[in-house]
């Protein structure tokens, strides 16, 4: 299993308009985390206006973080809209087990054919209808426990699903790739796993198929990480080096330290 | 008056679940700061399912900084039910003397039996119906000036009131202790206040008592600062730095630092 | 053409109250930018209060980045406050020419007689009814080619428009000032765009005409960007530079670096 060769040079010579619906802890963190990859990231959420935006774009994220009634209708016509134009989308369906609306909002979502669905393991087992209740936004699962329901849900909803975690596996529900990059310190700054996903819309946008997109997404994401870790001494510094580190990320450095099985 | 010598310890081992309805501004900054010394944030303001999320979480934030009238209905709902289920919550009313929607929704709330109140001296003296009008959400104050309304509005209340500023003082009413740690930087970066309450609501998750929690809190972000300030030239590298020295805190350089009496 | 001499001493002095109406994307960011030159920031958007809160300011900041039809009233009843108690107010219609809506609500608010327009040239051209789709959030035009445009909509509507690019021009309809600093990196960076705008809101506050604080908020911002770049690697350490030397500038920097024509 391999990165495509040439996954960074294609973003960043498209520069895909990526339009992003998600939830205002992470808007400025995802914006900054697409610019400094190369895309050209624009946050616009109103029900007046998102479907006619989303016909701009290359790719649409779809985050259910800090949901409420007016921005889930907002989602549902935009992801309606993706799909009647060509667009592909990614779906992270934030703490999806934690309540009713959540559950009720991220299953209904998840049937409107996103190309992926970035999320935790307990993300996972929730939309799979197991367990997952997670805490809050964090995982209490491994990504270990959730493969084979994120396999089966690839299956159930001809999507592909990335569960990401210690170790990320991305799934069409016949492949399974693994990827092994990333550093503890991902879990002490907010919204690195929403940056997981915006940067999957980014190669979504860049034109790279689902899997392949997911897969240089995550590898991408944990390679800097490892950058980051090396430079810094606390969440702080290491957020401000991995911005840094997705800026200066190349093919032949990707290909040089990604762990993909 | 000295802090709990293993309020970290007992913060990081417990790693409480902190829910936060807070404003737009500082979203990202009290979940990476909570992140930072070892809790773990969730952002859910939606009317929809506020009062079912917080029955899972250790402590409630509740902050009025970019207040709407259908936030406000979420944060009552959500304060009513983290009363009914034991979970302690602590109010940020900003700017609450600032206009009449601000004054009655600081009233409204203050009466809702929050564990604490953390504020600036304005906004104080707003609570307790002197005049406090404060320069929008900064304070024209000094805590000095407002320490006898927070000792009366704390006996009134039945509630801990922490006022913030060059020196802080805690009161439950009879008790007061005072803080002179911090840094004029922190007037240069926006959402510092809001940072003293969302750490003051992971204490109350760590199970400590609301005047510790307060004391706890403030020390702990007053040393931060002082270690920031060290280590940078401008309120970017400080507000980094703050959150790498947050992270690094323990409780053996919190007693040697802390200037408590 | 020259920037007043004393105009960071003044709005230092002065440490105006400047009310933002702005989107979620940027409200930290231009919070902490107005903390670093000297101003007082306060984000409130409730209809309920932004009309009475705006009198209390020394200037508004409305930006549609991330508009809703409910801010959208409130930004055009705190407009309409703003002209009735002599504050001043400058637009940024991000996106101007990207849907209906955009479209609409931009040229709406243009109407309402902000002292200074600021934005990219393929927005002042939508503005100005000619193309200017751009993409997304970002111009496909130069400068140059809105030149002209931003000239006549100044004299249409009786304001000062600033076009910012590689090079902006600063016109009131018979002056054009130009303004050649600044870096590439702030194309990498999310919303600095936003933050031109909201320093001009600053040097407003501090009581300088439109002309003159639109080019004295663009030099500042471009010559502080020209320092963060010489000390950062990517745009992470890039953004936290920028605010230390926004800081840090001062009026004899800022005269000896600024490429005012």
């Amino acid at each position: 299993m391999a990165i495509v060769s040439d996954a960074l040079a294609r973003l960043r010579s498209r520069a895909p308009l990526v339009h992003n619906i998600t939830n205002y802890v992470v808007m400025n963190t995802t914006a900054n985390a697409l610019l400094a990859i190369g895309a050209s990231p624009a946050m616009v959420h109103a029900e007046e206006e998102a479907a006619e935006f989303v016909r701009l774009a290359q790719a649409l994220v779809v985050n259910i973080g800090t949901l409420s009634a007016s921005w889930l209708a907002a989602m549902e016509a935009a992801a309606g809209a993706a799909n009647a134009a060509g667009v592909p989308w990614v779906l992270d369906p934030v703490a999806a087990g934690a309540t009713v609306f959540r559950r009720s909002a991220s299953a209904r979502l998840a049937e409107l054919r996103p190309a992926a669905i970035r999320a935790n393991a307990s993300e996972i087992l929730a939309l799979a209808g197991q367990t997952g209740a997670g805490k809050g936004v964090d995982s209490t699962d491994t990504t270990e426990a959730a493969r084979e329901a994120a396999r089966s849900l690839a299956r159930r909803l001809g999507t592909v699903v990335a569960v990401t975690g210690a170790i990320d596996h991305v799934t069409d529900g016949s492949r399974v790739a693994s990827v092994a990059n990333g550093h503890v310190m991902l879990t002490r700054v907010t919204g690195t796993g929403c940056t997981a996903t915006a940067l999957v819309g980014a190669f979504l946008g860049a034109g790279l198929p689902a899997f392949d997109a997911s897969v240089a997404a995550l590898a991408s994401l944990g390679v800097a990480a490892e950058f980051a870790a090396e430079r810094s001494s606390g969440p702080g510094g290491f957020e401000t080096g991995l911005r840094d580190a997705l800026y200066r990320l190349d093919d032949a450095a990707l290909a040089a330290r990604a762990r993909v099985t």
